[in-house]
């Protein structure tokens, strides 16, 4: 497997740790998002991806290569062709709740507060730094605010009970953000407690952006 | 079951034709997005839905009622649950592109045009009409494009082959939004061929805005 990524981004974040917990090899390939004005909008990837983005899988089969994109897809993927290491429950009603935590993350947190809308938001509509800041720690703290009272409700040592799931996939990486951008957590003792605890383990460990061979 | 919802809401609206193409029952209750402030921000909705967001689901089991929230992941449990109509093809891979495909539109173009994020640009961000309807439109082209080039890949008579899959529950409320912001979609006739092949059948114009007991 190859998996196109970048140490920074939190999408590619969430495979790396996938990959890890189920204990499989990917040739980890860097496509630097803001060098040459962002090295996802070249040719050759575009052509591999025309979402532009990353992170993309490249797997195979007997009838060859194919490439997937979008994170949860391709952890999904993951955890159905590779069933160690179950990133969900079995019960239909309870993969529910937890793919509700990863989404809440996934679609209301991460899409208003990644690198290409921060830029849009200067670049484009003349937000000064202040209000990119305001704009980035207002949909964190919405959001951080709803996985709060989930994870109150579901948790235990992980997010949802005691096993990790795709809901920490997607916690450990949007953490990691708001930490960039000096969040305070403090509203959310669950959610800092599962953090830490999910770093602990090595397949989190290894996957942190810090860790990666394109980091600088 | 319930289903809290709100005629204009996308979200919503993807869980309807899901509803409607399994032939479920659900009770529609509809949650105001704009009177009174917004009734998903309520106290007894909150309890509900502490993401402060529709749709939400209530089903039963022997052990009583629960909710679910998050579009994608009702649809899922939906389709998991009440296994008629399947909304998935069988393969990993193939799942695989039709959820990347419905991602696509549900973490990268929704989360970004919808009420709440252009209410906040225009309320707090001193975002002018302008820019607001320029910051819609650059999203949506964006999305588009890259939907456009894996429909050309993997559609059919709809968006994955010849079956109706979750990524068409995603496209047709996010083309009706489209139209409502009058974005030009000549560049995209993929997407308006399965939108219009879509719209033909049963389950989708039942599942329309305008169809609904609480449109305006």
């Amino acid at each position: 497997m190859k998996l196109y990524g970048y140490w920074r981004s939190s999408a590619a974040y969430r495979v790396r740790i996938a990959l890890n917990l189920k204990q499989l090899d990917a040739e980890q390939i860097s496509v630097h998002l803001v060098k040459n004005g962002g090295e996802q909008h070249s040719e050759d990837f575009v052509k591999l991806n025309p979402q532009h983005l990353v992170p993309a899988l490249v797997d195979s089969d007997e009838h060859g290569e194919f490439c997937i994109t979008q994170s949860l897809a391709i952890i999904e993927y993951l955890d159905e062709r590779y069933v160690q290491a179950g990133l969900l429950p079995q019960k239909a009603k309870y993969r529910a709740v937890v793919r509700a935590m990863a989404q809440l993350i996934a679609c209301e947190v991460h899409p208003l507060d990644n690198l290409r809308v921060l830029q849009y938001l200067v670049n484009e509509m003349d937000v000064n730094e202040d209000n990119k800041m305001k704009w980035y720690h207002h949909w964190i703290h919405l959001g951080f605010a709803a996985l709060e009272a989930q994870i109150a409700q579901f948790g235990g040592k992980y997010s949802f009970g005691d096993s990790v799931t795709l809901a920490d996939l997607c916690l450990v990486p949007q953490v990691y953000n708001a930490r960039r951008f000096n969040v305070d957590l403090a509203a959310y003792p669950n959610i800092v407690r599962v953090d830490a605890a999910l770093n602990e383990l090595e397949a989190f460990k290894l996957a942190a952006p810090e860790a990666q061979h394109d980091a600088t």
